[in-house]
């Protein structure tokens, strides 16, 4: 087994927390007195600059200056200006990243587009993956007459290999958070004459992602998780400049038209990434994403992807030592910005947790997981909340009704 | 000609006021001082519960409550929540209606599904709809192969009877603001065997829609024009009770999945609407649109309509009065609530009166559209308009350079 470097007392968790390169960025989060939370990979908090710019984009630029604020307040630029900040993020070029709609939406205009490049009609997706990913595969497959196949965890790349198909694959996998070898499965795909779907929504905002260095094609992700976007904030859709010139997105809306103010009746695609968006954007969620990103100004993201690892070595080794069995990777490198361990009464035990100020969250069937945001977690609240888990499950404290009556959203 | 009935004072204008039993809605909005706002078919004003309600959505549901506010803020059932609210103001009944997603994209998924009830796989759209209506029905047809038919003005109808195809139509032009007859377009789709998709958005909020008693199977709208969600505010989808269970969306996203959090590999719809939901809502853009629609409690619909008729009705009366030639229907009953005006300089004059106060809006490539929400806009405000517009036009005061450059979005 893999020595784990992590601090063995809370004294050390301080020493690592003072010293801390990136313990300046917790100021700009607007956490809540009493609470640690480890759940940014699920809904990441909010920021006092998200809150001010909300409040801005709703009482004065859309209650004053009204339809004026489209151009004034440049609304209109808002999915490619918040854009260009995440691609600053993931190793993309500014003008290689839209926002819009929601990861579902984006992956089912991103298959449809890349099943006309791919040789082989046909999606390859993981049975590990996230929910939505495998839904959009199958409903993608059924609206285009094209080919589904379900592949075991990690066997996507091995797949693509010998079909020149497309693959949708999360860099970071929601339950266990192992690291994709994005290299990897470009290689592959190259070779194959396949192509790669990357769904970085477990994955921005908290590893060093740099997706033209890896020869990514196609992403799309989620802002709500690790960027902090605020809940149901907008996805984005990423796509090598000189390859979308050649793509089409199936949802023709008029904001991918290259004038849409022209009303013209024939659709026309903007050039670019922009050409992937669709209806009108929602400005009161992209004003919040817009005022989140700002946490990152500054942000070294390959010191940030460093400090998670460190976070989650931390979580690894508390945990083994309360015997518990890791679902994430020991190794930090093979791992993104959650530990997932498993327990057969994960979900009452993560309520337990909660109860007592530890916001951690659950994943079925027996997954609990830490989250580490590198912005705002420091050293002693993982320790703090390790120290919480150990007394909850010493205690069994969660082996209550309340605590086993599971929530609409779990 | 018809007779307009219309105030032909201000002091007239001032009694219709004074005698409006719509007269306190307007309380409930938070206009800016100085202007009169006629473009409430573009962009809804902000309410008072609208900013309260996001306010709140954005520093207690997420700073405080961060993800548990998924269920103790009812955030997870908000899409269907706000989506009854609006069934109540278009004559569906409460579960009919699911919130999600742009118009656009909405469209693409009830045509797609569509396709499967039609006999003749062919869509048929007019020329003179919204652009992202012909556009989405043009990346729909590519999509999945089937058949696309352009026909001209209100030429829908005849087509449909004619052809057991998937007509996608307008129920108020966004041009001309005509309000077409939806019996006549469900009888002859039920006489051929096709399927009319019901686009919502200039009528909804402003017209006495009952998509029951008209026969209505499949429709969409946005939620940002005269029902005041805020700009781009997610869309709404209604399916009729009986027919839902037999359609698909051809996005499978995990929102619309039975059970989204046992995290199943396989997608198993949900019953209803409620299975054309995609990705995680957008929460922030959603409280607002809660917010806004309590604008409407206790308004009867009947009455707003009437009310927009009446104030349509002095914007023809006076745009005649000074040579000008409506685009819109004369006749009150045949007309939404804006009324279209032609001018050929008619971006400038726009520009001229939003300087002077008046927030009206233009659309390629001659139209003025002054909206008449019966909610907020009074008879006074059409009359000082007019006099504005009057001014205007008199004074050539839009015959200036900055008038005549084109901003982003006209």
């Amino acid at each position: 087994m893999a020595k784990i470097s992590a601090p063995t007392s809370r004294k050390e968790a301080e020493a690592l927390d003072s010293d801390d390169p990136l313990g300046h960025a917790r100021s700009a989060f607007a956490l809540p007195e009493g609470v640690i939370y480890l759940d940014g990979h699920s809904l990441g908090p909010a920021t006092h600059a998200a809150l001010k710019r909300v409040k801005e984009a709703a009482e004065t630029e859309w209650a004053d200056g009204l339809i004026r604020s489209w151009n004034d307040a440049g609304w209109i630029d808002l999915p490619a200006t918040v854009g260009s900040r995440i691609a600053g993020l993931i190793g993309a070029a500014a003008d290689e990243v839209m926002v819009c709609d929601s990861v579902s939406v984006n992956l089912f205009k991103l298959t449809v587009a890349a099943l006309k490049l791919a040789e082989t009609k046909t999606i390859i997706v993981e049975g590990s993956e996230f929910p939505t990913d495998q839904y959009v595969a199958e409903s993608v497959a059924e609206t285009c007459g094209a080919g589904l196949k379900r592949v075991g965890e990690d066997e996507g790349a091995a797949a693509l290999a010998q079909t020149s198909a497309v693959l949708i694959k999360s860099v970071v996998n929601y339950r266990t958070a192992r690291i994709a070898d994005m290299t990897e499965h470009e290689e592959a795909a190259k070779k194959s004459g396949g192509v790669v779907i990357w769904d970085l929504c477990h994955a921005a905002g908290v590893i060093d992602l740099d997706l033209t260095a890896t020869g990514a094609w196609l992403a799309t992700g989620c802002t709500y998780k690790f960027l902090n976007g605020g809940p149901g904030a907008p996805a984005y859709v990423f796509v090598r400049g000189d390859l979308a010139g050649k793509l089409a997105s199936p949802i023709a809306g008029w904001m991918g038209h290259s004038q849409p103010f022209a009303f013209d009746s024939k659709y026309s695609p903007k050039t670019g990434t922009a050409r992937f968006a669709a209806g009108t954007p929602g400005i009161l969620s992209l004003a919040a994403l817009d005022g989140a990103l700002g946490a990152f100004d500054g942000v070294n993201m390959r010191m940030a992807a460093r400090k998670a690892k460190r976070l989650g070595d931390l979580v690894v080794a508390r945990v083994m030592e309360l015997g518990l069995e890791p679902i994430s990777p020991v190794e930090g490198h093979l791992r993104g910005g959650h530990v997932s361990v498993r327990h057969e009464e994960a979900y009452a035990v993560v309520q337990a947790l909660i109860a007592d100020g530890v916001i951690a969250d659950f994943r079925a069937p027996d997954a609990m997981r830490f989250g580490v945001s590198p912005l705002f977690v420091r050293y002693v609240d993982v320790w703090d909340a390790m120290d919480k888990l150990a007394d909850v499950l010493k205690s069994g404290a969660w082996d209550r009704p309340e605590f086993k009556a599971r929530a609409a959203v779990t």
